[in-house]
């Protein structure tokens, strides 16, 4: 593989690091690293050859390009050779057309990215893919890397998890002890990390794990590390490619860390100035109203930020008061005209029954993201004839609590739950035949 | 759409009925239908210009086409209008050499494709998409279907439930009681199906969900309609397709009702007389000891076939003892010089954990054919060099039990499980990182 990339300050300083190396942050300022690529070389190719070589790769039997991420290596992590990549086949994963949610939403013309049906079941492995690869290579030419570590509410530590059994690679993943569930436990478990329950919260983790991982013995693998963002922000490719290269009015995504908005606002960005695209989407950053250090920063134009302590929530992965990319995410929620919108307990968990009615499967987190959207489309700032994309970004049905809770009417929401019952009977047909009927009478 | 197909019996009769019809057995001999094809008609395309079309297919912005089974919609249900098909974007998953795992197990050429990333998490949505497409053109086009039913052990009642739901239809789903895990109901409850459980077991609820449907108001959703079978089938071409269009030697998958082993024989079959392969692979069906209703069958030569009684497995999936589709497969199996392989609890229990261990979290059903895999290279009945693709039927992390259980060493496996325990600590960094230095001394 070929072209070239480097690490520059995300704050516009002039510090540069070469990609060989660990490093996280800017030695002048301490601001996070972002990649810089090579765009002038980038731009040997025209718009229309990089489309036609990303749909050439998306019907190729090569093996490497079952990956989305891989198949635009170029643009992510052009220095990494092809036998130190780590891929699960991760990205390519399904954008849908929502149309009967859309209709009871009032947005028709609704669609949804669905990145939870990514190999280990979230958007992260769009990432992880991509830092395990370039940890790879710098094991393999010689690097004291003896383990990558990461903190986590779930997905990343199964994601940081997978990828690295695949290469035997150990490691070492920091959770907030209680606030994760057993399904999701179960998965580090399994691929042998080091799974290690902490006494605090998501913040709490954070700090922790970035002293262990300073004397760059032990790789950082959190979403600071700036190769996480090269890999997420395919979704924002991705989802254009596979909407004929019309860019949306709208995107909605759940945030926590707001790695993903940095990520999803430098697709974008990449696209523009490479000539695939001639305008930007609006962005709306979706945050549950527990867990929103945004607020004050949205109010202000983004220019005041400050921490909170994020309180319990249902959608426990954006659970996160002192977001490790708010400075990312607030650069690009300027440059995309963005809006922040929080949404209740009770707003996500009865949009994300009424989403789960309609046939999709996504959330917790996603129902923040439909919660939202129906708040912005109900206050009017997004029309009615707008193009949306909802992004989902992890798999339904691991954080079952929030389904059988609903089901049980615990919740209060806004208007009372359309509760599903599971009914019991006896192996009898006429039995079943007639409260089946019956049922389907009530129904009709 | 264009193009035809019929339904004909599937032990050879005379008999051929529409595909506008509630029809699911021969009516001369009760035998279940086969859906046929005009072959004729699709030799008109070259063997070359199917490979280019499916590639183009795969290649295309067009939403359906995110569907792998609808981008080969010639082959599978030509008459349904486009406006009638239910898609979430089904099929085109990975299929991932296998590197590390496969030297472990001694067939280095190893690859698994992973159902499990399709979008109710399972390979069942390959089948269903064409079944709830095929029903919802018939409700459309004025027939009495008020509702569609299905028995399932967890899989199939989620993706009925989910497809239903995008368009309304309703959708009832027979559950053996206390057979399925509460990750598992939580899907059709939320889809809003109607879920009743059964105190009897899978085979006593097929009795009764046929007797429900057989005056046609009601549609049957099982997997002896062969609309199912009719969309796994892709599976087989997709993966050739992923190989390039070259054929393994071997493919082995978990198999329950056996649906899925006439899915893949069939589309293998389909390539082989439109003139894209020019061999067979040999398929090899994995079943577990306490539920093989094919062990007499396959030491008879596939000639002597009685059903069991299936008793409880760690893979509950396939915990079937009289399959529906079981002289389907039988000739299948013979077709395909096919051998039948069963393992046991320790031993699916032990091959899962070194797969998780490796990266992949695909069981139990795929650690039944893990484990029949190694027992076939074992005895030298699969040779080292061969080429070996192993089905994933669903995604892991919903049936729990399996993974915590291994890892607080309650299976009796061949050799004593690799265990990994989680380690609660304090939010103090050094006694972290001190802890995790040592961790990682211990690990080398």
């Amino acid at each position: 593989m070929n072209g070239s990339c480097w690490y520059e300050c995300s704050r516009g300083c002039e510090y540069r690091a070469p990609f060989t190396g660990v490093t996280y942050r800017c030695r002048g300022c301490d601001g996070l690293l972002d990649v810089a690529h090579d765009l002038d070389s980038l731009k040997k190719r025209t718009a229309g050859d990089w489309k036609t070589l990303f749909a050439e790769r998306a019907a190729s039997s090569e093996w490497l390009y079952t990956s989305g991420v891989w198949g635009k290596y170029e643009w992510v992590y052009p220095p990494v050779e092809k036998e130190n990549i780590v891929s699960l086949g991760e990205g390519n994963t399904p954008l849908l057309p929502l149309a009967r949610l859309g209709e009871q939403l009032g947005v028709p013309d609704l669609w949804i990215k669905q990145c939870g049906t990514n190999p280990t079941g979230s958007f992260k492995d769009l990432g992880m893919t991509v830092l395990v690869s370039a940890a790879n290579q710098m094991i393999a030419t010689g690097q004291p890397i003896r383990a990558l570590a990461c903190t986590s509410i779930g997905d990343a530590a199964s994601s940081l998890a997978a990828y690295c059994a695949v290469v035997g690679i150990p490691a070492v993943v920091f959770l907030p002890r209680g606030r994760v569930s057993a399904a999701q436990l179960a998965q580090p478990v399994a691929h042998g990390a080091l799974v290690v329950a902490l006494d605090t919260d998501f913040d709490g983790c954070m700090k922790i794990v970035q002293h262990v991982t300073a004397d760059g013995s032990i790789y950082l693998a959190d979403s600071m590390n700036s190769l996480r963002i090269e890999g997420q922000k395919t979704v924002a490719i991705e989802l254009v490619q596979q909407l004929c290269w019309s860019v949306p009015d709208w995107i909605i995504l759940p945030s926590g860390n707001l790695g993903n908005v940095a990520a999803l606002g430098r697709g974008f960005l990449m696209m523009q100035e490479l000539g695939l695209i001639d305008r930007l989407p609006r962005i709306a950053c979706a945050l549950e109203e527990n867990a929103n250090p945004l607020d004050r920063s949205c109010r202000s134009g983004f220019s005041e930020y400050e921490p909170i302590t994020a309180q319990e929530t249902l959608a426990s992965a954006v659970q996160i008061g002192n977001p490790v990319s708010v400075e990312r995410a607030e650069k690009i929620l300027c440059a995309f005209d963005g809006v922040v919108e929080q949404v209740g307990e009770g707003e996500l968990a009865h949009v994300a029954a009424q989403a789960y009615g309609a046939g999709f499967r996504y959330y917790p987190q996603a129902g923040v993201a439909l919660a939202a959207l129906l708040k912005l489309r109900l206050r009017g700032e997004i029309g009615p004839s707008e193009r949306v994309v909802v992004i989902s970004t992890e798999q339904g049905g691991r954080r079952t609590g929030l389904t059988a809770g609903y089901h049980e009417q615990a919740f209060d929401g806004a208007q009372p739950p359309p509760a599903n019952k599971i009914v019991r009977l006896p192996a009898d047909t006429d039995v079943v035949a007639e409260w089946v009927v019956q049922a389907l009478d009530q129904l009709e």
